[in-house]
């Protein structure tokens, strides 16, 4: 039996100020850093350790990623960065505030945009400013102009399958510190769920979830660590994000 | 030719309450942070960037990498931890202040143990609570109870040899953060400094040291970044640690 930790980065200024962040390289509030930090001493508390961490090339992941090791007493873990595990892009949405972006589109196309799984937001135009196009942490890699959420579980999962999976599969404890739709995407592969209802499926920040995998890495079960009314207020928060 | 760049590690714990600390894993002060992301942002405006980042197993020289790679906005670089790069290990001193091992032991002695090159200081008994072995960051480590400067050479030069200098010549830019006695020893080696010479070296902390190589990563020249007034005065507070 193999144990998966899975940690949605801590949050973020845009969190905060509630704007769609996408790959927009935003850093963590103080709140964020604390709730990592706290992760990290909660695994710790709990018995858990790691050989291997896994994370995106976005700063609020890194950093999430980086204050966790510290609680855990284990900054010299090797650490894995890919875009693979990047946040949805956001397309033309990115940088704009949810609130105002539903008054002007009203809340079902907000929601339309936030949660269906195949429609994506408007492309960011090529030579917006938005772009992360020429940004040489992507050398070599196809920048997206905008994403579904289909879209990232057609990154997501080969990442999981060609990197991921083995390490685990050789024996090695794996935590992964991403971000709300990779981990979506990857949820989505783990637990079979369907494209209806994966875009429901609302994960809090900073709180280790935890999988518990047979040798064929199914699922045996799943469960967040820490104080379950926290726990479930925090994923309330986040699904209420984007409401006029 | 190539540019490398060598990171001392920011004011530590012990640093500022004068205390011998080799391999004991303390943190960082609230000036050793902002050292780090100081030099960080030292080496970005001065153009420099990087494509891997080496450091230690300590935590002190990882936060003072992580802190520097946010300053430089390069979160994402791989980063390569090995414990070669640690610093000197103190043996029986860990822990000690050093005035007051100084007051004990008089200035000679304890000039003798922090600057001669292969006096080490007394070892740590194989029982010591203070001894690493057993901490599973150095498995497979044969770890040392204490050790001199030609020791910590001994360890580090094979490491430079194997693993950075051949990362250097394939063309890639590397900094390094590390440890005063873990980068004397590459130094002695670099500018082919004597046994004698190299224990006057005072390499202050988290000022960023530019070695531009040739192709045979001979030294052309070295420098340190930044205003020169408080580099020296940096160097000085080190040589005068552990005196009366």
């Amino acid at each position: 039996m193999h144990k998966l930790v899975l940690l949605r980065h801590g949050e973020s200024t845009w969190n905060l100020e509630n704007r769609f962040t996408g790959w927009t390289d935003v850093p963590l509030t103080a709140t964020g850093v604390a709730q990592a930090q706290a992760a990290g001493r909660l695994l710790k508390a709990e018995g858990y350790d790691f050989d291997v961490a896994y994370t995106s090339v976005l700063s609020r992941a890194i950093w999430t990623l980086w204050h966790c090791l510290d609680g855990l007493e284990r900054t010299w873990l090797p650490i894995r960065h890919d875009w693979r595990l990047n946040e949805r892009h956001y397309g033309g949405l990115q940088g704009l505030n949810k609130t105002e972006t539903a008054q002007k589109y009203g809340d079902d196309q907000v929601l339309v945009w936030r949660r269906s799984y195949d429609v994506p937001p408007p492309a960011l135009e090529a030579g917006d400013p938005r772009s992360e196009r020429g940004d040489r942490r992507y050398d070599g890699v196809d920048v997206p102009l905008t994403e579904c959420l289909k879209d990232t579980v057609a990154r997501v999962i080969p990442y999981w399958n060609d990197s991921i999976a083995p390490a685990i599969r050789s024996g090695q404890r794996v935590l992964i510190a991403a971000h709300g739709n990779s981990l979506r995407a990857l949820i989505k592969h783990l637990d079979g769920i369907s494209d209806g209802d994966i875009v429901g499926l609302n994960i809090p920040n900073g709180v280790p979830l935890v999988y518990e995998l047979d040798a064929d890495l199914k699922p045996i079960k799943s469960y967040y660590l820490g104080d379950a009314e926290a726990i479930a207020a925090a994923a309330a928060a986040v699904a209420n994000q984007g409401k006029k």
